[in-house]
């Protein structure tokens, strides 16, 4: 072959800056790889708009065929995202015999099994560094040169538009809504922010790194996920005061014969890297047993490092089509035989510190009547605040507890907040310092 | 093939862990990559002294021919250290067609092009990301999931050694030479510390990332070398004063038609997350086209975070070999033909910004004469520090300089030092605020 001819589904942000790589890096692609890489077709229901690269002529076309039955194409790029028509297009090009780069977390986290047996019974591989941590390698440094480990967890600050919100809550003191407007008019969120703010892009991407660490099959729907919209500025003031950061942590732990994949606002100690990770950055933690702890750190999402993960992925498998290589890593890390199906643990059972804030009224046993219900369900307090308030009907208390069964935590609260001297639900986050 | 088979040249600290990995993720290792991986020999002067792990009769053996002439050894790893007889061990195994791994850093700093063009004329692979940064797999990212970016620079703390006995310094004030001593105590330094404080092991390292990002060669005897043994702890405490920490800092600059590769004392912003990097820890910050900016951190020495490079890079050779791919990914991440010889730019050339404490007489007019001077040579003042002092004779004054060329502060300093009123050389610390 004299070149490796890429198809590119989708111009869109990321897709135009995979075009900026293939252009802007032509020669230094060639060198690194040793053939030429040719952008072969780019495929898009909108093929009008400027997106400030100059393409030759004839490689714009709205029919997705020039790219998934193509026989001219060798690695067909997805940048649709979604779960259809992404899906179907990504199935047809496997069976075409097409090598896959996509970016697509919502499909490989939900349907990523079905495709790897595609991808296996055609022989064509399936890439998709660009899913997790934008252009942070961690994909790769899991299934390739990590890979003699076994990890016992992986942590990960995944959602650069919950980052930065969170991140500027903590600065300016400011609450949420007001927080998520700026960010917005910033280009920061989404105008639907929904996948980002509730965490559901989050969930996608540990149940993939959980996957790949792991070696085992993650079930989705029982991965529990707990956005930010409910952060408030005072649960962040009371974070800072205690010295601690409040982010959306993703939190995959292997147990052994059960895994922990959980997305929720957490408290962590602000000593520890993973609560300096500001602003739409990204970073992933891994354990290994004898990497020891790792960090991974650096630009979650954007057009310029989501295509360097493209452009890797691109460049790894034209080295194996150029070296002769088949099927050389599997898709997630592990012979697909040899993959597990360990259960999620129900959050009722897992154990964490948890942050408690209690709004209460000010008045004698107030806090007899809430430590009386915590004791019962064996629920020790580390630490209180209860802050000297004048004015107000209600006052907030936190308690910080020692390690206790979720389960408990829920039925203390469901108690205590059948109180007459409660005034509002009962605020929960969940406390992680035991990294492992 | 039944099973890959590999020989361990070197059963020292590292090559115990590497047997470790082996023993204890068996069973992992093969789900990972399909095929068994068989340890076929061990080979030391020393096979007697117990290393805590238990080995089958007949694989230990003082004959290095075992290995390297063995014709059942796929993959042989080198973990003797030093130039020779590790350098005629690698290329006679790579003669009679073995795959290598080595940590050996020394070695592929001043003698990596050799040991390539072996390499490639035998068909061969050689891989030696245990060489730098310990458990971190930064030369992997550089040379596979990276590779389309043009990077603008590379910076590192590459040596646990040095920055132990820097943290140390700086969290108790203490002077190097008594934390030096506790290191050794501690088995943070070695008996003869020389080739890590001095700079030389975090030269090798640097020079390698420096060749693998900016695909040149680097003529080691020109990277500029200088190690901790002159950082005060007065230079610690005014560092602190104004905001920074003092770290050894690796540099590695892309300039275009030339290169920037040095190692010395290094004033960064104490806001920087390299900064941050303490104790023996290690981290490697990235600087891409299209990536951004990266850090990738985490365990830069020890038996198990080396072992898990070392067989990070067993596994990679192994999927090859099984997938048969050949020559898959470039040795130095560039086809060899298209690797450069970009110059090293002399230390007088260079830009960069100064700290400098001037030693001198408590005596009127000091200033203006410093000052004169450094102006006479185009070096502006950014800052400065006189504190009060009460007794003694001499005073420091510390100056914190704009960007000034090297020659141009050299010169200064030459003639300041002649003054009557310095008492003391001047003493120089670069500061780095320009990470590109």
């Amino acid at each position: 072959m004299d070149s490796i001819k890429v198809g590119l589904l989708g111009f869109g942000t990321i897709g135009t800056g995979v075009i900026r790589v293939l252009q802007k890096n032509a020669d230094l692609l060639q060198q690194r790889l040793g053939k030429k890489l040719e952008l072969a077709k780019v495929v898009d229901l909108d093929i009008t708009t400027d997106r400030g690269v100059q393409l030759e002529a004839g490689l714009l076309s709205t029919d997705v065929e020039d790219i998934i039955s193509n026989p001219d194409v060798d690695i067909a790029i997805e940048l649709i995202g979604g779960y259809e028509p992404a899906k179907s297009f990504i199935l047809k090009a496997i069976a075409n015999g097409k090598h896959i780069v996509t970016a697509n977390k919502a499909l490989m986290a939900l349907h990523g099994q079905e495709i790897l047996v595609a991808a296996e019974e055609n022989g064509v591989e399936v890439m998709f560094e660009a899913a997790v941590g934008g252009g942070i390698p961690v994909i790769s440094a899991i299934k390739e040169n990590l890979c003699a480990n076994d990890f016992s967890n992986v942590l990960g600050i995944l959602n650069g538009t919950c980052n930065y919100i969170l991140t500027e809550m903590t600065e300016n003191g400011s609450d949420f809504a007001p927080v998520l407007k700026d960010a917005q008019e910033l280009g920061y969120a989404e105008a639907d922010p929904t996948f980002d703010i509730e965490g559901v892009d989050t969930a996608h991407k540990i149940a993939l790194l959980a996957a790949l660490c792991f070696g085992t099959k993650v079930d989705f729907d029982k991965v529990y996920t707990e956005g930010i919209t409910n952060v408030a500025a005072i649960d962040i003031q009371f974070a800072t005061q205690m010295g601690y950061k409040i982010k959306l942590l993703a939190i995959g732990k292997n147990l052994g014969d059960q895994i922990e994949v959980r997305v929720h606002p957490t408290m962590i100690p602000d000593s520890y890297q993973l609560s300096e990770v500001d602003g739409v950055f990204n970073a992933v933690r891994l354990s290994g047993d004898f990497l020891g702890p790792a960090l991974l750190y650096g630009s979650g999402a954007g057009m310029d490092a989501t295509a360097s993960a493209v452009m890797g992925d691109v460049m790894a498998i034209g080295r194996d089509m150029i070296s002769g290589a088949k099927r050389r890593t599997p898709i997630m890390g592990y012979c697909s035989d040899q993959i597990d199906e360990l259960p999620i643990k129900p959050m009722s059972d897992i154990i964490s510190r948890y942050y408690l804030r209690f709004t209460v009224v000010d008045a004698p046993g107030v806090l007899a009547q809430i430590s009386g219900i915590l004791g019962k369900y064996d629920i020790s307090i580390q630490s209180m605040i209860q802050p000297e308030r004048h004015a107000a009907d209600a006052v907030p208390i936190v308690i910080m507890t020692h390690e206790a069964k979720e389960d408990n935590i829920n039925k203390a609260l469901a108690e205590i907040d059948q109180l007459k001297i409660v005034q509002e639900p009962t605020r929960l986050i969940r406390v992680e310092t035991n990294l492992g």
